[in-house]
C-alpha cells in the first residue's frame, strides 16, 4: 500500500469492522496494518460496527456485547493508539440511523440490486428472501462514512462497490440540497490468501490464524498449511505462484521472496524450512500484539472507558454534521429559537 | 365510529398527518374528529410526520418548514389541546430512525413488495425504480407507532395494511428479543367523499374542501360539485346513491339524512335547497375551527412552543422505549457503569 503524501491537512479517515468475532491476520494485513500507520497524519475515526453486524446476526445480538470489546481489544492490541483514534460504538451513535433514513429517500432500489456484494447475497438467497436491512447495507456505510466527513477509508479490495456508492450518495446529497458531505476515498489494502489456498482469510471459512494466536497454535497452523502438491521430496522443484506460503513470503518478508522463488524453484530450498521462515515473520508481526494485548487484558475497564470516551467524541462530530445536513435540508425548523 | 370503552387505562394513542400541506374535511372526518374526543380519554401523540413527507418530497425538503407549521395550525384550530395532548415533530425524534433501523433487518423485502400500498405504487412506477426509502415506508411507520408504545391508532382504512404490518413488526421483535413492544390497533375513522364524486378527498386531487375555507369558499364549491346527473328538474326523482352531496349529509347531519333521502327520491327536494342544507352543517363544523385558527395567528410564536414542549415530550418517552429495546436486545453494553 501507498499512502499519498500530498493529502490534504484535513483528510480525515473512518474505518472499522463488523463486530462478529475476533480478527485475524488478513484483517492486519488488509487494513489495521494501514490504520497504525494513518492515525499518526489523521484524524482517525475507527467503527466498532455493531449494527453493521445485526444486518447478518439479528437472531443472535447477545453476541454483540462480547464482539465488540473483543475487537476493540483487537485493535488495541495492533497498536491502535486511543489517544490518536477516536474508538466508538456505531449503535450508540443515533445520527449514523438518521442519515440512513434521509439518505434513503433518493437512493433508488434498483441501484442496490447492482451493488455486486448485494448482488452475490441476492443470487445466493433469491432475492425475494433478502431482508430490508441487508438490501440498505450500502446506505448505511454511506451515512458511516460521512457523518464525521471521512474523505479516507482505508479497506479491503471488496468494498470498492460500497465506497462508489457512498460517493454517488454524497454527490446527490450535495447536488439535491447544499454541499456539505465530502466524497471519501478508498485506501486498498493488502488481500491475505487462507491457509487452505483460497483466496481470502476468513474465519467462516476456518482458513484464518487470528491475532491472538498463541506460538504453538500459528506454527500448527502453518505446518498444515498445503504447500505445491507437485513437491514430493525437498528436491522436487516448487511452483511458488501455487503455493500459499510464498504468498505470505511477499507480504511479510517481501525482501526475502525473490531469493525464496528462486530457491524453491530450483529445489534447493524444502517446504518445513521455508514454513518456519514464514512463521518466524508472523511471529514478529505478533510478538508486540500479544504483548500489548496481555497489558491491556489486565485492566478490562479501560476498554470500556476507551470506548466510552470515543464514542463521545464521534457524537460530537455526528451532531456538527447533522446541524449541517438539517440545514441544508432546511428541516432544522427551531434553530434560530 | 366506535371507540370501546372497555379499552385499558394504559392505551396510547400515536396519530399524525405527513406534512405536505393543509388539511382537509376528509381529514376531519377520518382521523381528526377522533382525536379530539381520544385525548380526552388516552394520553395521545400526534405526529408530524416531517420524515414520512420527505419519501414523496425530498427534492422539496424547503417547504416542510411552512408545512410543519401549517398542520400543527390545523390540528390547534380543530381542537387537539396541548395541554392533553402532545404534538411533536417526527424529524427531531431520533429514536424512531434507530428504530427503523433495527426493525429493518429482520423484515424482508418480499413482505414490503405484497403491502397493497408499496405494490400499487410499484406497478405505477415499476418495481425497478422505487426508492428504497418509499420500499421501507411500512418499517418506518412501525417505528413512528412503537416509540412510544402507541396500542391505539385513529386513521384512514388506507392505513389498514401498514398497522398490521406495525404488528407483525412488533411480535417478531418481542419473539426475537424480549417482549417490550405492544401491538397497536387501529381505530378506523369515516371515509370522505371528493366534492367530485371520487372516493377519496384528497388536496392533490382539486378535490378537497381545505379547513381554513371562508364561508364563500365552502358555499361556492359545493354549489359547483356535481350531484346526480339524472336530475334536471327539481321534481325529477333522485338517485341519493350516485350524489356526493348525500354521503356529506349522511357523514355530516346523519339525524336527517334518511329525510333527504326520501324527499330526493319522491322529487320534492331540489339540490340547491339540498346542498344549502349541506353547507349550513359543514358551516357549523368549520366556524368554531375558524375561530380558534384566529386565535392561534395572532399568537405565531405559540406554535413553535407547543411543537418544542411536545417533541421534548415525545424524546422522553422515545428514550425510554429505546432503553428497553437496547436491553432486550442485549446491546446497552455499557448500562451498568
Ligand atoms: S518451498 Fe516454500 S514456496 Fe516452495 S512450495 Fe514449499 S512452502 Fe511453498
Ligand atoms: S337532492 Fe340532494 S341528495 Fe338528491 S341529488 Fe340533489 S344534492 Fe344529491
Amino acid at each position: 500500500m501507498t499512502i499519498s503524501t500530498n493529502s490534504q491537512p484535513k483528510d480525515i479517515v473512518l474505518t472499522g469492522d463488523r463486530t462478529t468475532g475476533k480478527l485475524h491476520l488478513g484483517h492486519y494485513v488488509g487494513s489495521l496494518k494501514n490504520r497504525v500507520q494513518l492515525q499518526q497524519q489523521y484524524e482517525t475515526y475507527i467503527m466498532l460496527a455493531d449494527v453493521q453486524a445485526l444486518t447478518t446476526h439479528f437472531h443472535t445480538p447477545e453476541m454483540l456485547a462480547g464482539s465488540v470489546r473483543q475487537v476493540a481489544l483487537d485493535y488495541l492490541s495492533v497498536g491502535i493508539d486511543p489517544d490518536q483514534a477516536t474508538l466508538f460504538v456505531q449503535s450508540m451513535i443515533p445520527e449514523i440511523a438518521e442519515l440512513t433514513v434521509f439518505y434513503s429517500m433518493f437512493v433508488s432500489v434498483s441501484s442496490l440490486r447492482h451493488n455486486p456484494t448485494i448482488k452475490s447475497e441476492a443470487a445466493e438467497r433469491g432475492y425475494e428472501d433478502l431482508y430490508y436491512g441487508f438490501l440498505g447495507y450500502p446506505v448505511s456505510q454511506a451515512a458511516d462514512i460521512t457523518f464525521c466527513k471521512a474523505t479516507l477509508v482505508p479497506a479491503g479490495d471488496d468494498q470498492i462497490p460500497h465506497i462508489e456508492q457512498a460517493r454517488k450518495i454524497v454527490r446527490r446529497f450535495n447536488e439535491l440540497y447544499a454541499p456539505v458531505l465530502v466524497e471519501p476515498q478508498i485506501i486498498v489494502g493488502e488481500r491475505l490468501d487462507g491457509l487452505d489456498g483460497s483466496s481470502k482469510m476468513s474465519k467462516s471459512l476456518g482458513n484464518a490464524i487470528s491475532l491472538d494466536s498463541t506460538t504453538d497454535e500459528v506454527r500448527s497452523r502453518i505446518r498444515k498449511a498445503p504447500t505445491d502438491p507437485a513437491r514430493v521430496h525437498k528436491t522436487d522443484p516448487g511452483h511458488p505462484e501455487v503455493c500459499t506460503i510464498y504468498g505470505y513470503h511477499r507480504i511479510f518478508r517481501p525482501e526475502d521472496s525473490g531469493n525464496i522463488h528462486d530457491m524453491c524453484t530450483r529445489g534447493t530450498l524444502g517446504c518445513a524450512a521455508c514454513k518456519a521462515k514464514i512463521t518466524g515473520a508472523i511471529e514478529e508481526v505478533l510478538e508486540p500484539i500479544r504483548e500489548r494485548r496481555a497489558r491491556y487484558e489486565q485492566r478490562p475497564g479501560d476498554i470500556d472507558d476507551i470506548l466510552m470516551a470515543g464514542t463521545t467524541k464521534a457524537r460530537e462530530a455526528a451532531r456538527q454534521t447533522m446541524g449541517e445536513v438539517r440545514e441544508a435540508m432546511g428541516i432544522n425548523y427551531f434553530a434560530r429559537r
